[in-house]
């Protein structure tokens, strides 16, 4: 598939869970924008409750973001009414392995907060595969 | 907490999706047999559903791993119905993360067969805190 035509790595690249302020225009972050259809993004899959696209900055040679519609800004964020929706991004994202021919496997990571290298804050979670990943995870 | 006092470090630091023989006494993974309480470790934290527990061969200061009592190898092998339990296991890690002080963050990994460096064959959702981590996620 073609990259995304959008210039995001200064905002994916940020180290920390605070965006720059450019990533909070109308107060969205980038990943809202995206659900929202303000910007393009290379989407996978969508449904009602979530949404996939290619990350801008892959870090494999796949590297997918599966992102929830609603705006929870971290996976401690998260409440235990949360609890199906969690299930459906790693059941969708377990689909999109099989769909995109991850034959051989797959790493996945959700980053939450300043130590887990969280980059924009809204949950999401990296589907990487397509080489072997090394250990530790970061 | 003291370290496990079990030795199972040449099993978890083994890459790839099958287990050396040696981990497989009983046709179990030791996961299973953690579960079934044949050999100790270190548990964090257990319920109907999962159990918690230090990885002993910890990659940040805290590492933890949440594993259902499901035996689902893989999380290419869990089906549609197994949702709810993958939303239970990552609601278990941020409540873990909670109980465990990681308020600064964490990452949260799951190794999915060869090119995830999945290390035992029963579906183990991996928590690291207590320090930065890198980018990308090995």
């Amino acid at each position: 598939m073609p990259a995304a035509k959008f210039e995001i790595r200064p905002v994916i690249r940020y180290a920390g869970n605070q965006q720059p302020e450019h990533a909070r225009m109308a107060g969205k972050t980038i990943f809202k924008r995206i659900i929202d259809k303000e910007i393009p993004a290379n989407i996978v899959y969508e449904d009602d409750l979530c949404l996939a696209f290619r990350d801008v900055a892959p870090q494999s040679p796949t590297h997918v973001l599966v992102i929830p519609r609603k705006e929870i800004p971290s996976l401690a964020d998260a409440t235990d009414d949360d609890s199906a929706l969690l299930g459906h991004l790693l059941t969708t994202a377990r689909k999109l392995a099989a769909q995109l021919g991850l034959t051989s496997g797959y790493r996945v990571v959700i980053n939450c907060g300043p130590d887990g290298g969280q980059s924009v804050d809204h949950l999401h979670v990296h589907l990487l595969g397509g080489r072997p990943h090394g250990w530790p995870p970061g």
